[in-house]
């Protein structure tokens, strides 16, 4: 029950690039030749790249390889390989032995060295990593390699997102285009979030790691489902341009390139919300006034995250009483005399005080919209945030406690 | 539907105290007569006191007036006056005025100073605070002021509580007793915890005020039922003995007094998640080998509070990795190799690896109890926390979004 997921334009191919899909029945054999599991993408070109990952302690090896590769060789990426179905996380001793083999066999598909190749994994944890069928279905995932191949890679990477997700963006004589999977939170998975952009610009490792991590923050961490973070959730970007002969951008450029991958990583960050696990409103959360991006942002996700005001969404209820509270436990040091508060166009409260034109029906109207925007204005500085989530429902709490049953 | 509510013997008396209450239809006039909304509790003699207070930016007048008393006349309370139906909050100028006037009305009635007077309100938010009609009653519960008029206290200060809550314990010649009030979240109360403790044994405001910190801690603060806290969140702790002429306890018998204290908090606290909305299930979360208890609670509230681990807990899904990731997103640094856990007798994961000789079953046994045990060991030191938190329900969803549907 997606909120309005939107039409898609087919993804632009990569000049560069080639992904390739697989079917393994990495699940479970019966799966095989049933549903994709499997992606590879292929760089022709070493390319720069960039990483940001869980900061969960229980992160998973593939997580700890990725980092190391891209500290190590982030100007000389050639490849990364993905499955769903199992996370490869919480299997003690042999999650690192079959993390390296996923790597191995990626490597082998692409025809590059392992040290050029990253991996993710996204599925059940705690299950043996059937590293057998994911080798014996490699060779057809390297015998698709097309440029065409993103929106099967979309698919492969799923685990119970409902829709594949992607996003593409010329910029300059550039593309960008990035796949996503969102938070499937059924038992036993743990809402691993995945997200791989690719694109030929000529930008470097030392340009492109800082970049990805103002993104990320902008992006995937300002979108909350049920919030926790998961054991494998990674984000990898990788630039060809250079490899591909290319003169690096000048500053100007670099700046405009930043705020098109923004564009790119916002759009799928917000589908995978629209997407969330029981997920039947999208909310948008705006917060300015405040005296520093991070302190808008970290008042923006204690609103996402409060099951107070999250169940409010769901009932349809402008209870901004809860948002206050909320906002009030962000634990950034405001001015509650200074606090407005509106949604989409009705105000609510202003400088602390339920204005009193304010009458309920049109909070009311407001919060049963499928879409709204939560306004927030702290009236303390110039620095704004915007983060974006879903209500707590009837059917998250079915999804994730009785699926067993 | 509270989990396993005990029943409780009837609270003792603390000598030197006189409890009162009046029905004064806070919430509204029709409800006058009806249901008791004001508590008055009198200390015959001159108190040492101490306060704990919502952390919440938005916090409420009432708030501000009790922590500026105690600082400045924690040496000298008389009197707290206590009311449900409306919370005084989140309506604006009127906010201090109304609190003042409850403040001065309690003291009236009472025979003591406004400085010696301490106030709470809990209830609705955002609406005008019925002033006259509790001045009204006030009359009424100075009328009924008696030593056993806790357990009519502790109904009186209930809000949606389907249950008074109440402890009481003797400590050598000394009695400690307490009442409390827990997690009404149905729209537009706040989830206002309130907690009242009085004893007549012999401590200094210099005495008590950390202690009441640290009590808070290992008691309130160790509670989850939504995860968010309150604008009106209190605990006061009123110790008469040394106005009642009595010479100071020795250091050895202020640590027994403080055991005993703790145990009276921690026994209104469970009684809170019991009572917790839409809760089916009370879980104990016993966190040991910790680095120090303040990281030890901390894993244990990242447990208690997250989403996934309490829909798992509704689910009776022994969804052990869930809880790892919980503790991975603790912020806390861990070593994963070393984590172990166990739920009541049944061990599920040792040094960070699922056991072989677990089996699901087992597990799945244990989260179907309506109470159990979490057991997370982290190897690193000697310090260890308890946290006690439910379920993430239907009920909840039900109670906190289709209230006004």
């Amino acid at each position: 029950m997606a909120v309005n997921p939107p039409r898609l334009e087919p993804p632009l191919p990569v000049p560069g690039f080639r992904v390739g899909t697989a079917s393994c029945g990495v699940k479970s054999p019966e799966l095989k030749g049933k549903r994709q599991d499997l992606a590879l993408i292929v760089s022709d070109h070493p390319a720069h790249a960039a990483g940001v990952f869980t900061q969960n302690r229980f992160r998973a090896a593939c997580v700890d390889f990725g980092q190391t590769t891209i500290e190590r060789h982030g100007e000389d990426i050639r490849c990364i390989v993905a499955n769903s179905g199992n996370a490869n996380a919480g299997v003690g001793e042999m999650e690192r032995v079959w993390s390296k083999q996923l790597i191995e066999a990626g490597a082998r598909a692409a025809g590059c060295r392992p040290e050029q190749t990253l991996s993710a994994s996204t599925g059940v944890i705690g299950e043996p990593f059937p590293i057998e069928r994911i080798e014996a279905g490699m060779n057809d995932a390297a015998k698709t390699l097309a440029p065409d191949g993103w929106a099967r890679a979309a698919d492969a990477i799923r685990t119970t997102d409902t829709f594949p997700k992607w996003a593409s963006m010329r910029i300059g004589d550039f593309t960008i285009t990035g796949i996503a999977k969102g938070s499937g939170m059924i038992h036993p998975n743990m809402a691993t979030m995945l997200a791989f952009v690719a694109t030929d610009a000529p930008l470097t490792h030392a340009q492109l790691q800082p970049m990805l991590r103002r993104v990320a923050d902008r992006s995937f961490n300002s979108i909350s489902v049920a919030g926790d973070t998961s054991t494998n959730d990674t984000l990898y970007l990788l630039a060809g341009g250079i490899g591909q002969g290319r003169a690096p951008l000048a500053e100007r450029e670099v700046r405009a390139f930043e705020d098109a991958l923004l564009a790119v990583c916002q759009q799928l960050a917000r589908l995978i919300v629209r997407d969330g696990e029981g997920v039947s409103k999208f909310v948008t959360i705006r917060v300015t006034g405040a005296r520093s991006e991070a302190e808008a942002r970290q008042i923006g996700r204690a609103i996402a995250v409060s099951p107070l005001v999250k169940t409010a969404f769901a009932g349809s209820d402008a209870n901004w009483g809860r948002i206050l509270c909320a906002i009030g436990n962000a634990g950034v040091e405001i001015d509650r005399g200074r606090v407005s508060l509106a949604a989409d166009d009705v105000a609510i409260v202003e400088n602390g005080q339920l204005r009193e034109d304010y009458r309920d029906a049109d909070g009311m109207a407001v919060f049963a919209r499928p879409e709204f925007t939560l306004l927030v204005d702290l009236g303390l500085g110039e620095a704004s945030a915007t983060v974006w989530t879903g209500d707590l429902t009837h059917d998250y709490i079915t999804i994730n406690a009785e699926y067993r049953t």
